[in-house]
């Protein structure tokens, strides 16, 4: 192990600039050389490389976003794709690389990694969270706090109007930032992938929480296949209870600004992780956290195994948005 | 003078309750009664009243919404709604009344004053700055602030992707909110009730950018009269782009949230002259602040007369957004 | 079990009403009466008691510091003062007692569980995360992400003028804000009770930073015993390297501001713990989380048992810092 | 007028990044070259230029700081200074000068235009908000809103506890922004330059807010020359009142952080004027607004006349308060 590559794949998370800057860092410290590649997977097979010194990462360990910027590449999905893949690995004389993404990065890298024994270690970057093998994701603490100051800031106008507000953050197919901002914001009801609810139902137990003498309600919508279905779920409930609703669909919203100091801390470790993995011959795998220790999942886990909502947490929510 | 109401009305806007506040403690320091209206006109209409105290607004100047409530009430807007209105007013012993809102609010109000001769005086709140008669209304300055916070981080995932955003802001037939968070913001472009601009011609002004070396942009979108109408922009930009693009709406979000310094201090400025007004005699007017002095304008006028954008801040976006 | 209480006591810590809300609902939930005891173990002396259910917890979720407000009392440390309060607790019919604060608060009902076999629960909540047998305390999160935003600020400044720049976060024996707000904010270095370091052998690091080409540093400081260490360090420095250095110190701060997600789940998970714990008939004990799972560790290892900072953390600060 | 400069210098101010930015695009849309003289008078003298272009300033508009960096200059204040500034000026080939600062920058600057009659333009940033001229200096809004957010914060932990909280803000000679901060965070008490008030008299005001039911109260102290000023009236509070209190001193914590709205709206707009000024061939005097219009000051009233606080919003926080 002489020469390291790194790259971001997939939607960019915050804290992924601390991995990326502490990727570096150590990489330097244990004498490897270390080489950026732009735009994920497209950059990759295009040979868009960047050198990687102490001066390229100085000051972005604040920034959102990530440096080496990402991208979806369905070429890459292909064996063309991959076969081009290697080929510009092994011209660009890297002995490893890193790849800070989510289930589409680590399917690919599956891929890549059976096809052409690449020597390739993962770290999960998903604000969804819905990643097997780590309990939190780089960029899940900051998404779900940009979530929670939505629903501070709507419940001030919910409470100012007597209103049922629809807040959609996130989640594809899983309900994570939904869960933990419902929670944290106080919100009366959730809508989320892992428990289907019908319209009908949903209305029902508004209206029990507006009989116990609430009179403005938020419900946390996680977003799914395709943003917007809150307006949906909203012109839905209206039949049934007749009371006045907004939506807020908060988007990529969610996916900018300063990492928080878990996302921060947890880029780091992890980062430090990555490059330690490659040193000590691991390949094939994600590092991630654990309760609290580092652990390597085999890439194929690393997507194909769901990662269950916490069920405690999905009883304290019940119990405490009644 | 003796005794006197106070009640918000129309869309909730951070700054109201430091103009409560100042109201209050101004009135209270001057020798009068004041009582709390709940819920605009709606709870006027049914002699929805709370007596004011210090300790009833005490810890309030921070807060966004408006701890009287607020609503629209079509009734009203009616002959038979204000008359009723009246006679509450005259049971309730008020000698004046302070109406914080909008438009809509002033306009209600300029009919109420003319068939019933109540003495009346207006402090204009409205996060979209539509109200003529004052430079700034109480809560535009802190929407903009969330509207710049919101295209802050969206920049960073923009950046990441080299994508075109369009963040929707509020604003029914004004562009205020999407000239200033878009000047803050350095954003590309703007689709603004004032300017009218085709697709076409927007998609034009991007490829412009494009060309000469960006690759991400931000369109910054009035909502006119019905949020959602950046989803149709966009669909029609790819087509002439074909250029990746995402789509945030802030919606409410800009209505909450803890007021800015300027907004509190507004209110607070607002809230102390319109007391001082009544007590001077004044009625069928609303209380601004135009150049830095406070100004009297009648009803009419603030509903009625347009308020323009800045000549200058206009040509200042043409020239820094290219 | 029939009637409890619950008070918060010592400093307080943002995140304290997430768990107080979440105390009262599930003691609802399960049947049984809850009463606030105001002013910590102060108020407990006094009797100074009030009833809480649904409508007294609404709207709290968000707000920084405690609702039942808290205090440090003497008495209460006096053999007397104990006993005072196991007789107020008799004559107020409650059959447990949850406490929601840190070492001190332990230490004294370690003692009064011992003297009186009164029937107690506690909850860690301390912004310095200094309490042995949970990984973290609630406020801790957020206070970190205080300080995390008041060195993104300084780092502002800092560049602009290649300075020095002294954060004082807070920490009386602990080092864990300055460590986790450190590595986030990419400090150069740290000064903490657990890795003593004179000023000499700072401004010996410092300067290694400097030679290899940075222009400004960030050092972050824990309070320790008094606020104000800093000034004095600064001095010190400043004769060995004759560069300008300027000093916050951000005190206060640190402990209020909306929680974050992570203290509003952890108050919430804890409030449930602590109301299920008293039921299923457990006393002398603190509920924390340990590796994401609830554990129950006895009064007198809290605050006689010293948590250390985790070593690989320190490690990977070495390492990044460099 | 074929070739331009551009400084900032003294304290640096959220903002002034915004200015740079529409200084660099005025300049290039009007065909002058742009160099940026970085660190201040001291690069100046250096000769310490950098070229300035559209990518120099791309992504720059949301950076609290200055690109440009800053400093203060013994040097430039001597006669053999200036007299090499001009040289270096001369040699530089600059026709004239853009000087972003405060007071000191410009007392400099009219030196200079008086010995060497250098073609120079100013534009007020100081978060002091100390510049005669201006209603508003570039970053003042966003230092205010610093400090009103330190505020709220400090009273969720005030009223937790009972407490009286000494907040000191910046203000060397002036109490802009304890004043506007005061107002906007509901504060009790100020203590500023412009009104002396001794230990005794705060305390008696103090005493009477606690005797109508206070039971916390902050007090916003302008730091004055030296940082720490409030340590010292905090004990003789002490003596006089018996009340337990905290001190909190921001420092340069309100320097940082991303400009609002209005301050990068102002920097953007007074860019564009000062550009325009030279252009037009003014010299000697600062680009200010005033009362919403551009106006242009000559330098030696900029330093020498004094801003006086606004009276009627001095009388207002007298009202508000009590």
């Amino acid at each position: 192990m002489r020469r390291i590559g790194i790259l971001t794949s997939g939607g960019d998370a915050p804290g992924m600039n601390a991995c990326i800057r502490a990727a570096v860092r150590t990489a330097l410290a244990n004498g490897l050389e270390i080489v950026g590649i732009r735009r994920g997977y497209a950059g990759l097979l295009e040979g868009d490389t960047v050198p990687l010194d102490r001066t390229a990462i100085r000051n972005t360990i604040h920034l959102g976003g990530t440096i080496l910027e990402t991208s979806r590449s369905p070429e890459f999905m292909t064996r063309e794709g991959r076969a081009r893949a290697a080929e510009v690995i092994r011209q660009a004389g890297l002995d490893g690389l890193i790849l800070i993404g989510g289930e589409g990065t680590f399917h690919g890298a599956s891929l890549l990694a059976a096809e052409w024994g690449t020597t390739l270690v993962g770290v999960p970057g998903s604000i969804d969270n819905d990643v097997y093998g780590t309990d939190s994701c780089i960029g899940f603490d900051t998404a779900a706090n940009c979530a929670l100051s939505a629903i501070d800031r709507i419940r001030d106008t919910a409470r100012s109007h007597d209103r049922l507000f629809f807040v959609e953050v996130m989640g594809h197919h899983t309900g994570f930032l939904a869960l933990e901002s419902g929670i944290a914001g106080g919100a009366e009801e959730l809508v989320i992938p892992e428990e289907p609810l019908s319209s009908a139902e949903l209305s029902d137990r508004l209206k029990e929480g507006f009989k116990i003498g609430k009179k403005s309600a938020i419900v946390v919508v996680a977003e799914g296949k395709k943003p917007g279905k809150s307006f949906r779920i909203a012109d839905e409930v209206r039949k049934f209870l007749n009371y006045e609703s907004r939506v807020v669909v908060l988007g990529h919203l969610q996916r900018g600004g300063p990492p928080t100091v878990r996302d921060r801390v947890l880029g780091s470790v992890l980062g430090v992780a990555a490059v330690t993995a490659l040193q000590d011959g691991r390949s094939g795998c994600m590092a991630g956290e654990v309760k609290g220790e580092i652990a390597y999942t085999p890439f194929d886990d690393t997507w194909q195994k769901k990662k269950p909502l916490d069920a405690d947490v999905m009883r304290i929510f019940s119990l405490l948005s009644e």
